[in-house]
């Protein structure tokens, strides 16, 4: 199966098993699981249940597993665009080419929609199907609580609060992603590999390349963020600039930026080797990262 | 030890135990450390966590254990008291006492309080320490957050919402408070009984017992709103009136609040029964349930 063929495979498996995973929007209350399915459903890259398939198929883990921990991660992921995109975060109207939760809904319908998306996301993981090995199982939720929280994804995204208008240099500016997008990117990775019983030397490695592309999504990002249209991203372009964050491209330049991206993807790759040819489809993903325009 | 001197104990491990486990005030991000530590230390009756030992108790449960079990289950109560309090949801500027953490930072921080301790709580229960069987710490995972999602509180929170300037029945009430208060309550007994290691018998005592308190729990808590003072209450009263929320005394009088009260908890200490006289903690809890002023 060619690269694409295999993203496209784990994309439509990822929205089957996320369809089955919320619960319907007609049980009660209706209206939030509505607004859960409509935040969560028909978009997205998919990049961190992509990262975690990869990661996995390396160690031979299930398929039905690692649709499991790829959805809890994805439904982290989800809730914190939800809760970033409220007025009292970015204030954005626009998430996946479509208005966000809390404009086609209200604030605090998106409020609870970001709630309860992370509760399943722990309810997900802690079900069945996830490790037949239950020590760990629970070392996977101890992962994904600690990715999330004040030292993970959520720490990250104070730290981004206290940066608007700041002089970051290049070691905060990694600093904050390390933590806003970094730790999550980390989890899909290591959650798969545990999905597949992995030994400590393939969680070494599969960590160093994670911390590695980790970064690497963000680098891109800003240069796409600086470079894309609204229309192409499919959310608000040029935002950082205009609410004067400081990204990559604003402290190193295009050009600069474009270099760190490549010495990443460099790194990343490197860090695959010791795990063979199984790795091939993590490297493709590493390549994708860097050539997606969206 | 008499119950008054038992709950000062138990109060007290709790906030020891919260302590412990919530990040310093000056580990990065300092401000959102700040902001979790101002929301969850130092108020609070703890009325989830001395469940949640007076249960475990019964099972003969290591008091460690149960302190992480309650403060697991505390941190999810008192984030979502912060996102509850914050503009978008009932918009209250006072809590235990104290400014509400939106007013004392702002809302930004409050919705990553809130967010950051729902991930703590999930950490805190999945560290180590909780239960030597790994299955049954997975099976408290699964129940605190299912508790905590869209079918239990955070689903009851919407229902709430929705409910704001409509009529409703006592039984659909009933619905509304079984998800918002009486989720969270069924988890604090039934992880003190897991820590424990409860066989079903005692689970299913335990669970009839905790719906009929979460509900006077909540019945009370109507008639205080009704009756008492905003100084008494440490937090805004008459407020459910003032927002036209439906509530038991608004639907039936107080004096019929009342019986329905004393209903309640002749029903929860029948169900405890079974369980014979190393349940008198729990018969007491609910009796302060009902004598609580505040």
């Amino acid at each position: 199966m060619d690269f694409s063929s295999w993203m496209s495979a784990i994309q439509e498996r990822t929205e089957r098993a996320l369809e089955r995973l919320l619960p319907a929007a007609d049980v009660a209350p209706a209206r939030l699981h509505d607004a859960m399915r409509y935040s969560t459903l028909g978009g997205g890259k998919r990049v961190r249940p992509l990262l975690c398939h990869g990661a996995g198929e390396i160690l031979s883990a299930a398929p039905e597993a690692l649709d499991l921990a790829a959805c809890a991660v994805e439904m982290i992921h989800v809730y914190s665009l939800v809760h970033d995109d409220m007025p009292c975060m970015d204030d954005d109207v626009l998430r996946r080419g479509k208005p966000t939760c809390h404009v086609e809904f209200d604030d605090a319908t998106a409020l609870l929609v970001g709630d309860a998306l992370q509760s399943l996301a722990f309810q997900t993981l802690a079900g069945p199907g996830v490790q037949t090995d239950a020590a760990r199982q629970i070392s996977m939720l101890h992962l994904l609580a600690q990715a999330s929280g004040s030292r993970g994804m959520a720490g990250g995204q104070a730290i981004d609060l206290a940066a608007v208008g700041q002089q970051l240099n290049v070691r905060e500016l990694e600093f904050m992603h390390i933590h806003k997008t970094g730790a999550l990117i980390r989890a899909a990775v290591l959650l798969g590999a545990h999905a597949g019983n992995a030994d400590d030397a393939a969680l070494d490695s599969l960590s160093h390349f994670a911390n590695r592309v980790g970064l690497l999504f963000q680098v891109v990002d800003d240069i796409l963020d600086a470079e894309a249209s609204t229309a192409t991203l499919g959310k608000t372009a040029g935002k950082d600039a205009a609410q004067n964050k400081p990204t990559y491209v604003s402290l190193m330049g295009v050009a600069d930026a474009k270099r760190l991206a490549a010495d990443l993807l460099r790194e990343a790759k490197t860090a695959l080797e010791p795990l063979g040819p199984r790795a091939q489809r993590l490297a493709e993903l590493a390549d994708y990262i860097v050539q997606r325009t969206y």
